[in-house]
């Protein structure tokens, strides 16, 4: 399973997509900058967010199908601002083996880099000229900015509930989603039920696409993340498979007196990273993810049959498949 | 002249703006958190943008008046954001003589916060759910980033024509003013005669109030600075009064030896600064924002005449003849 076979059914869609998001970022008028954000943009990892855009926006095509194209960019574009300020924020050095900007540039060339993909995104989803999409957009914004501001508050706090964790990946991730499959939906004027199917199947993908990232983050080896294993864990971010590792008291302690205490050097989290790993804390983790997948599945029944609905089925199976 | 009379003429509905930009803020979950927000919203200087929007909005009241509240109050979180991400691109410690968030959080704090407010920014604009309005606003919001980065760009270039300097201060101060003059009447349907003086009128005074802020950065005292004189020299970035100075060949010669040479201590800058201060680089430039402020103040005669009409007026007069 792979996103090949989606990404081909809207092939045409996408590569449009990629020519606005770099007619966007070429109106910069320094060529070091434009150089390093058209990088950015080159780089742009997947391409899941407006795969998702293009096929929910198959059921039924808005008016005008540019909109739907500023629209899939503006998402993507959104996705790239958060990226960016994330790398500042979390002071990752690297991100899918490259350096991020983070390492190469100063703090302050990062911020406004990650304004001006904050800016496209913006002058993006205007041109949708739909009040009701461009209100989605604001509110997911805030939901993915509440998210990060939530992660910041809630680091080393080993006796969060689960629903803390669960309201951090809305943010950090689910929100952007549920946006990418509903918005398109509401460009083209869907039935509501259609709308919301969309909209759920696209917070559940969201929700499993995360814990999988999670689950990768203690899994997959350092080269194939493109930066070390456990990299939440050792910045005191709790995610889910933490979460259950937790669970059993004793090893909530010893981990805390590990983690919090005075032995707080790599090698002693390379040794927590390993129990995790080892532990029964990443099947349980899995299999929520699966249960996520599987809701998102069961969500695209209540749509008409068609070559996008099994696409996006795919691309459900996909986020929980993947290895990275 | 103070903005006072400006300022009583739409006395309730700046409170309403008051209460509206509150209310986005509050919704933080962290008391703490939600306690830095509200104090940035509150130290809020002079609110000369949301008294701009809602004097222009009085020509041509649109139907909805609420929209005009959440205008003005996207308006000014616009601004607040970009003032938080300048305080860590600058290096701010002091602002308004109190400390920024920079001085106090962390750099990764202070972005997130100022993400909190473009998105606050956002929300409040989608509310006026009007999409040329909106369509302004994220082009003012691109033409404030691309100001940003462009005065990264610019940094200790003593060559740069006069026109660099108009295009940064566009960018820095007038395209928001300008957005606020304008998109209100965008709101309210205004014949496109009246929009484009009212348009011209913002941008107008915008440039003047820059120059303005440019000249008191050398002239008044650190005091009512609340920062130390000559800030933006000490970081680099050269302003009209350092513009007129340095057109002396020998003046510009002797001020780049200091400035750019081995002595930059802070003696060496206090120096230049003392220099430029007592040149007769100040009245040039303070007779350009006259200038300015009386070809803001000419284009107000195209619109009807009107106790708005003169407020707007008694603004343009206060920008240039204010000390701090």
């Amino acid at each position: 399973m792979s996103l090949d076979s989606a990404r081909a059914l809207v092939a045409a869609d996408l590569a449009a997509v990629e020519t606005k998001m770099a007619q966007a970022v070429g109106k910069s008028d320094y060529a070091p900058l434009a150089d390093a954000l058209q990088g950015l943009v080159r780089s742009g990892g997947k391409r899941v967010r407006p795969t998702l855009t293009l096929l929910a926006g198959r059921f039924y095509p808005p008016t005008q199908h540019h909109h739907l194209i500023s629209l899939a960019a503006a998402i993507e574009s959104l996705h790239t601002a958060t990226l960016v300020h994330d790398d500042v924020v979390d002071g990752a050095l690297l991100r899918r083996g490259k350096s991020t900007l983070n390492a190469l540039w100063m703090p302050s060339s990062t911020i406004m880099a990650g304004d001006f993909f904050f800016a496209r995104a913006a002058g993006l989803v205007a041109e949708t000229e739909h009040p009701r999409v461009i209100r989605l957009f604001a509110q997911a914004l805030q939901i993915i900015v509440d998210g990060e501001l939530r992660q910041a508050f809630s680091m080393r706090d080993w006796s969060q509930p689960k629903g803390s964790y669960y309201e951090r990946i809305y943010g950090k991730t689910a929100a952007l989603l549920e946006l990418a499959t509903q918005s398109p939906s509401v460009l083209g004027e869907a039935p509501p039920e259609h709308e919301q199917a969309l909209r759920r199947f696209g917070h559940h993908l969201g929700m499993a696409f995360q814990i999988i990232d999670d689950i990768l983050d203690f899994v997959a080896d350092a080269q194939t993340l493109g930066k070390p294993a456990g990299s939440d864990l050792r910045a005191g971010i709790i995610t889910l498979p933490v979460y259950y590792y937790i669970q059993q008291p004793a090893r909530r302690d010893a981990m805390v007196s590990l983690i919090d205490g005075h032995r707080t050097g790599d090698e002693v989290v390379d040794e927590v990273v390993r129990l995790i790993r080892e532990s029964d804390a990443i099947p349980q983790a899995h299999a929520e993810a699966r249960s996520f997948s599987e809701k998102a599945i069961a969500e695209l029944m209540a749509l008409p049959s068609a070559p996008q609905r099994d696409a996006l089925a795919d691309v459900a199976r996909y986020v929980v498949e993947r290895e990275f």
